[in-house]
């Protein structure tokens, strides 16, 4: 009977459709709210309200406490049917991680899709703003993004990246392609900036609108040797793009292989790899972005003063061959704004050029979306 | 103060990397277990065991109960520390969907990465075997997944879908290659075939060992209209089938487009989806492959006998057209055993030809790898 329970549950669950294999988007309910775009198909909750506050609704009978962490943690309340429910505040623009705490276990929302951040499968909420139509699906014509496996000379194992390939690659068989790589924070990898991010859309709608020029983005996974901060890892990244990535990239695609043609930027702990790959080798990348990034105070100040004394010694160079150095920050509540205002106060002390951009939302996506809007059409022209 | 708790928290998650920016693959522990592979970064547990029986351990202080659905439900012991843990049985080959069960809320184990299945993010566990070699990433050529968007005329709305592109691909510039479109069960969609089915791996390895022939591979998105096994949701796939997936495919890569280079294949759901929609268009796929399905009976008795009685008047021209049409069950645990076997009687009965073939493991993954892995090489030639 155990038996033919679990069977039956089983066919429930696989082979006849759930009951969540419905039309993904609902209509408005009463309160005029929709399910998140990013809510799996057929979930109702969480539902976004007009003004941005969002409703959320978890069956938990046998729960003692439930909240939602937005960063702010919220408590659901418990009705009578074992559902526990709770209205956020009003939430900013585009994609924020969340946690669910079911007794204080976190954990991921099953109602969401998952997305790899914050060092685990953490879920996701895309909130639509007025202003989200540089990273909106439209009706351009769009590149692809490919899952790519190679093999790592570095860390003798099989890696993988994704690499966006702009509209026309397939058909416009001689022609060579500048490369933007970008990397991901610290918690997240390779996925990050092909879908948190929604790179393709950016660049496909940038393209399409003469702003930026057609260009190949790679996106590896920048986790690497022991992980963290340390000038170890600093250095087994830099070893790995050098040796790997650059090098897989220009024989598997048409690219144009010199610095002119040759962008590395990132976000977080992947601003901190752009900084130490990125200022070592301006004969490799003429191009450079930092987005919320700045050398850690006290923890790097080792490596940041090595590197600053590199800077100075050699800013003319420096100067010369980069044709962009661009940082970016999320505003004041940005967790790395005073690591990164110090680090723009030395960079005018040493007489390093460099261009910064500032757009409120702190360290997160919205921030990064947007950063790599204001950026990719200052590349390669 | 409890803002600056979230900020170094925030700190710890974000901006620095998490402490699960490890190395992925630790050595065997005391007792010669390994963390999985579906493990996400640097997360020991879950553990498994030389003879593949699973070690969990979670960390949840405030639970009550705390429980591992393998199928086989587990009941984890309580630690002193707040931790849990239990040892499962024996676990067979390859992947395997579970849930982690928190005071009986089903949910996604952070431990482990995550897959869209049983029509939520769930959980996730690969069990290496001795006979998984022909998955496995090995050092041959590696063809492309790619990632791509479409507007359908049917549904009125973008769509994505998977395209594998085999190796050579991007530089045999005049080649055209055939296509096998291949569909996902219920409570999965595009991503089933991709990651959990491993379909570039399957195919990579099959073409290195000259046992298939360089072909695309389309994985689109199943889940359409109403969803479910009801007539409408049938026609609705037939009809974006026809209208959208391979007009796109067939603009957008270098195809041969005639019926003996299109395969239409499916497990579970998407082996009902071949049915309708092959078996009624012999004259657009030439080969099909049928995976752990048959029509549902009683629920769909209406819509298999009026295949029936076509099949019946048709038998002379299917047979001619088809130049495979291949059935495949995960033996006789496989949920969709008794419908398959009532299937093949009727076929048998009005002599449509077909072929038959069975590996145990039921209604799951691992024989579904295996079964393309068997379907694969029989294409195209």
């Amino acid at each position: 009977m155990r038996k033919l329970t679990h069977l039956i549950c089983l066919l429930q669950l696989v082979y006849f459709p759930a009951i969540s294999q419905q039309i993904k988007t609902a209509a408005p309910d009463m309160l005029g709210g929709v399910p998140a775009s990013t809510n799996i198909r057929g979930a109702k909750y969480p539902l976004i309200l007009p003004d941005h506050r969002v409703v959320f609704k978890v069956k938990a009978p046998d729960a003692q406490k439930v909240q939602i962490d937005l960063g702010k943690k919220y408590d659901l309340v418990k009705e009578q049917d074992g559902f526990w429910n709770v209205t956020t505040d009003s939430i900013g623009e585009g994609f924020h991680y969340y946690t669910l705490l079911i007794d204080a276990f976190a954990t991921a929302d099953p109602a969401s899709e998952s997305f790899y951040g914050m060092g685990r499968m953490a879920s996701g909420i895309e909130i639509p703003f007025a202003g989200g139509d540089y990273y909106a699906m439209k009706d351009v014509p769009h590149g692809d993004i490919r899952l790519k496996k190679y093999y790592s000379t570095v860390t003798q194992s099989w890696r993988q990246m994704y690499v966006y390939t702009p509209p026309g690659y397939d058909s416009h068989n001689a022609e060579k392609y500048p490369v933007l790589y970008i990397l991901h924070g610290g918690g997240e990898d390779e996925r990050g900036w092909a879908t948190q991010g929604r790179t393709d859309m950016i660049i496909d709608n940038l393209i399409a609108a003469k702003k930026a020029v057609p260009m190949l983005v790679v996106m590896p996974d920048a986790n690497i040797g022991a992980g963290g901060f340390g000038e170890e890892s600093l250095k087994a990244f830099e070893k790995e793009m050098e040796q790997c990535i650059i090098p897989f990239t220009e024989k598997n695609y048409r690219t144009k292989n010199t610095a002119d043609n040759r962008a590395l930027a990132g976000l977080s702990m992947g601003g901190i790899n752009t900084l130490y790959t990125g200022l070592y080798h301006t004969a490799i990348f003429s191009y450079l972005g930092v987005f919320s990034s700045g050398w850690i105070v006290p923890a790097q100040n080792a490596i940041a003063n090595a590197q600053y004394d590199y800077l100075k010694q050699n800013s003319s160079k420096i100067n010369q061959d980069l044709r962009l150095f661009w940082l970016s920050q999320g505003g004041r509540e940005d967790i790395a704004y005073k690591n990164g205002q110090l680090m723009l106060g030395k960079l005018d002390e040493l007489n390093i050029k460099h261009s910064y951009y500032e757009y409120p939302g702190g360290h997160t996506w919205p921030v990064w979306r947007n950063a790599l809007y204001h950026f990719a059409p200052l590349l390669f022209k």
